[in-house]
Order: structure tokens, then C-alpha cells, then sequence
């Protein structure tokens, strides 16, 4: 168990000692133990192995000149420089609430980047400047369009923060798809059964069987088939794929390169790099911004009021379990598991940091 | 079976008797047909009747002041003035189309609506510009949020069209549930049961009931339950709602009022009316518009040669089956089944309008 604090300073030492900038560092650091505090450990920690061999393999840029290369009042593209994900990440996001200071809202396609971590971290950044944040990401391909066994998109994540008065903020930050890789590993693992409506296999049937990634199967859009509106998770999942690399001119769908270094490169490119999205909307460029975020409060407290099923658990407002497991990690600390301080164990040690031990 | 021209014409006339002005009668009238046209007729013709016993029960106002009431160089909001929602609804969108051609984007929230059709038809508007449309609204409440009995939202759609070169445009437009009400009525006609995953009894038990919303039961989110990713769908659903709502002060979830005047209004009231959103987007705000189109239809190309699964169709684009069903009614014209055919007739007679015949 370990105080986040301690971590994060870890972590930036780990970056720096990579190269990075000391800035930069705290960046990426501050992301991935946000991603650990909230609860999802999958873009947490066990990303500094990931992020480490890429840079190592030459194919990230730890000195990035991330910029501007088109824009409008209210829009802009950003190139990311082959930077790690969150260094173009935050340094779009930052640029839409520029923009939405004087333009009401602000919105940047950002090409030429890498994994950013968990998308909730950028919409939130809106949050103390009273606006609506909005962040999402193509990803490498594991998701079949419907009626297809073409592993065409990523699980696409989105994220959107709204700001409130007195509620918490409603923070929703999903994948686009019913199921993330990591829990179908994790489902292999234990010998469990997937349930049907959320992977199929080689051919595009059905299948219970948590590893047929491995063996040529899929993810299904959420919904899963088309009589469970999956055509429509398919929607989603492409229109987070086309914000984030045709607005921007990042690779889309099956072009988006490797982000871990065990896998080569594609052979075909369709733009540069992954691709993000964000948004900035100032809550007062609708109405004055506490109407607004009062009406938030009204619409949160409606909603967390609502009837729970026979034997079903509280009814819960977007973003209430990340924020009660932020709390809670903040003050009993978070456990790192021993695979994953086993990693950063043998990353420290190949850049000359002093272990990392309990 | 009628051709489209004459369907529209006899709609505008029905909907100026209503007392609307010309110009606003050709705007309802041509939601609905193209409603008919892309194949979606339970937002075309036979809301006439629904309309129309909204604006006798004076619940609809046919003589609306729509005016801005709020604004920033990239965003404003409308007040529908109690509008039939095409009207609001197109008067907001092409104000979102103004703004984006001076501020790159064009964002606004729209109060004090009513039931705009199909979204799509305002998404679509944006295309002709060399923009990216959006639009949303919120919808009488069938739908539960995770966990829960209380049916707090609507079908609440979103609808997003992409410009192309070559390609036909990009046309996704979607009910942010897995199923819509009239789907069901249509199961429980035919004696058939629903697939488990598209709606729940009224303790919140999986049902495979088409009838159940008669019963107290509800329709899920996307995703259906949790295992499914259904708390993923109720993200989607809620934010549809608040970007409609809170954003514009028009009535949330359980709070939106009926749309049929056999429904009496609601004791309470949390804002005015319905309420949609919608956004345009230059795609020169992001690169170069032919660079950004040839790129889309580069998407498109690529999605549509995906491998079809075992004996499943081949894979589609967003906006195809609308696009195809619109150029053969066009051509072959529209079929108006019997019982739609005699409730424009009950309106045709109570307007003193010649009834509509073979």
C-alpha cells in the first residue's frame, strides 16, 4: 500500500529518468495515478511498462513540440508530435478552454499522439473553470462494425464532465463497447464463462469464451447484435473514431499503430498517430452559470432519488463510484499488485531508480 | 401509395388550417415526409393526428416568436415560444449553421420545444455547408437509469451526418435505447415475446414481456444490464437529456411533458417545455474541406469492404438503410397504411380539408 503522493513523485522520476521534461513527467505521472485513485487500474500504473518500451523502441518523442496547425475562434488541431499521450492531450484540452473563454466553447481534433490514459481527466479539467468538459480517443482495434469479423474500431472511450453547485460533478467516462479487454483476460483467468451479447468468435457467432480475442474473435459494439441495438453502439463507436482522427488526420480504425512496443508497426498509415477529441463549453455561454449549475444539482438529486429494483443496489449518478473510490484511495492509499510493481521494478532498475518496496 | 410531393403539399395544407403560417406548415409537413421517406414512419405521418390534438387542446402554440435569448459568438439559446418542434427545432439549427461560419462552430440549446420527428433531418442540414450536424432531444420518460424502476428518461436520440466527397454522407441517427415503444407495441401485436435485454418488469425483474411498459415495466438503456454495459447506455441517455435540458432550462427527464394531448399535462413543471440541442461544425475548422471529406469517404470505403460473419449481410454505413429506402420511395411513392390513412382523414374533416384518397 502506498500514499498516491509517494507514487506520483515515483512515477515522474520514472518519466523523467525516460527523458521527459520534468513538467511533462508530472503530466503523465498525475494522469496514471488519477486513473489508480478513481478505480480503474488498467490505464493506472501498468502503463508505465507499456509507455517505458515504446520510448525505449524509439517510437514515442519525449521532447515533443506539440502545437497548433489550424484553427478558428472556437476550434483548433493540434500536432501532437508523437508525444505520450497525455502531454498532447492536456495540452489540447487546455487550448479548448482558451477558446472557450472568449468564444463560448472550444473544440480540438489532436492527431499525431499516442494512449492518454483515462479520458475522464481531461473533461474533468473543465470542471473548475465552470465549463462542460468533453474528451474521447480512438484506440487500437478490437471491435467488429456489425455483421462484420473485421476488427475495425477500439473500445473508443468518452468522457464528459458537467459542472454542478452543491452536488459533486456528473462525470461520465465509458468505453464505448460492453467490455474492456482486461475484464475478458481477467474472466479467462478466473475460468469463467464470458456471458453471450458481448464478444463473438472467428466466424461472427456467438461465443461465452473470454479469450477468443486470442483466437481470432471480437468485441461487440455495445448492444451487442443488431436485435439488442448494437448497430447503434456501432454508431458511437465510430463517430468517437471519426472525431478523433478525420477531424484531426490521425490514423482511423484499423490504422491506429500499436501502443504497446511487442506488437510492429503497421504496415499501412492513413494519417499520424492515434487521435483524440475535446471539448470546452462555458456553462454561462447558455445560461448564467448558476441557473445552470443548479438545475444540475436538481437534475442530480431527481436522478439519485429514482426507485431501485427488487434487490438492486442505490441507483447511481455518473461518476459517483470513481469519486468515492478516490476519497477512499486518498486517505488508506492504493495497493499496487506484485506483476505490476514486478514492472515497475524492472523499468526502474533498466533506468537507474532505486526500487520501488512496501 | 402516393408520391412524396403530393403526401407533402396535402400535409402543409392540413397543418396551415392548424392556423400555422405557410412557411411553418411546409416546415412540419416536410419533417414528416422525410420521416416516411428514410423509413422511419412512426416520426412521419401519423404524428398529424398527435400534432394536430395538441394544437386543438390549445397545448401547442401555431403563431410562435422562436427568438435567441441568450448567446456568444459559438453558442446561443433558443426559446421555442411553445413552437410545434420542427419549427423551434429548425430555426435553432440553422442558427447553429450562422454561428459556425463565423465562429467555426455553432452550438444551441433549445427550450420550450415540443416533439421535433426525426433528428436526423437537422444533422442533415449542416451537410450542405461543408459541416458536421448534431442534434438531440429529449423524450417522455420509458426508460430507467441503471438499477432502477423509475422511468426518467426518454428514447432521448442523437443524430450526427458527416459531409463526404464522393461518398454518400456519413448519417448516423439513433434512439439512445436498444429498442423504441413503437417496436414493442408491434412484438405484443403480433403475439411474439421481446429478447431478454430491451426492457424489465415493474420490480425491475428481466422480462421478455412486449407489453410490459403497459404494466408498469420499462425499457433498459443501451447495453440492457450492467453485465452488458447497460450503465453505459444510461450515460448516453442522461446526457442527451442534459445537454437538452439543463443546458437550454427546458424540462428534464421525468419532467418532460406528454406529447399527446390524451395525456394530461404534469402536476410538475422544472423548466418550459421540451428541449433539443444542436451543434454544426465546419470541417474546414479542422483541416482543409476537401482534405477532411476525401479522408471521410477514405472511412467509409474502408468500413464498407469490412468481411461480413458467416452468413450475416454486408456491413453497413451509418445513414445507408435511410439513404436506399428514401431514393425507392422517390421513385415508387409512399404507402400510408389504413389506419394512418383514416386518422388524416378525422383531421382532414375537422379541418374542412378534402380527405385524402387513393
Amino acid at each position: 500500500m502506498f500514499q498516491h503522493n509517494y507514487l506520483r513523485d515515483y512515477a515522474t522520476q520514472l518519466f523523467e529518468r525516460m527523458g521527459c521534461p520534468t513538467q511533462d513527467a508530472q503530466i503523465v505521472a498525475d494522469v496514471l495515478i488519477a486513473a489508480e485513485l478513481r478505480g480503474i487500474p488498467s490505464h493506472g500504473l501498468m502503463r508505465v511498462k507499456d509507455y517505458f518500451q515504446m520510448v525505449d523502441a524509439g517510437r514515442i518523442n519525449v521532447n515533443p513540440k506539440v502545437k497548433i496547425i489550424h484553427e478558428t475562434p472556437s476550434t483548433a488541431t493540434v500536432d501532437g508530435d508523437n508525444a505520450l499521450g497525455p502531454i498532447a492531450a492536456k495540452y489540447s484540452m487546455r487550448l479548448a478552454i482558451e477558446k472557450a473563454k472568449t468564444a463560448g466553447t472550444g473544440w480540438i481534433a489532436t492527431k499525431n499522439s499516442n494512449h492518454f490514459g483515462i479520458a475522464g481527466y481531461y473533461s474533468m479539467m473543465a470542471l473548475e473553470h465552470d465549463m462542460t468538459g468533453i474528451a474521447m480517443t480512438n484506440a487500437n482495434p478490437l471491435v467488429v462494425p456489425t455483421f462484420s469479423v473485421s476488427k475495425f474500431m477500439g473500445t473508443n472511450p468518452i468522457a464528459v464532465a458537467i459542472p454542478t453547485l452543491k452536488q459533486p460533478p456528473f462525470v461520465a467516462d465509458f468505453a464505448t463497447t460492453p467490455i474492456a479487454r482486461g475484464k475478458l483476460a481477467i474472466m479467462g483467468k478466473k475460468g469463467l464463462k464470458a456471458p453471450i451479447g458481448l464478444v463473438q468468435d472467428s466466424k461472427g457467432n456467438p461465443t461465452d469464451d473470454p479469450d477468443t480475442l486470442l483466437h481470432g474473435g471480437a468485441i461487440l459494439p455495445l448492444g451487442g447484435d443488431t436485435i439488442h441495438g448494437g448497430h447503434k453502439g456501432y454508431c458511437m463507436t465510430a463517430l468517437v473514431d471519426i472525431f478523433s482522427s478525420v477531424f484531426s488526420g490521425a490514423n482511423f480504425g484499423p490504422f491506429v499503430p500499436p501502443q504497446v512496443a511487442y506488437l510492429p508497426l503497421l504496415e499501412k498509415s492513413v494519417g499520424e498517430g492515434l487521435g483524440h477529441f475535446f471539448g470546452a463549453m462555458r456553462v454561462d455561454a447558455f445560461r448564467p452559470a448558476e441557473e445552470f449549475k443548479g438545475k444540475m444539482d436538481e437534475w442530480i438529486d431527481t436522478f439519485r432519488n429514482a426507485k431501485s429494483g427488487e434487490s438492486q443496489p442505490p441507483v447511481m449518478i455518473p461518476g459517483d463510484p470513481e469519486r468515492l473510490n478516490e476519497e477512499k484511495l486518498k486517505k488508506i492509499g492504493i495497493t499496487v499488485i506484485p506483476q505490476v510493481l514486478a514492472e515497475l521494478n524492472e523499468v526502474a532498475e533498466r533506468l537507474g531508480v532505486e526500487k520501488l518496496s512496501d
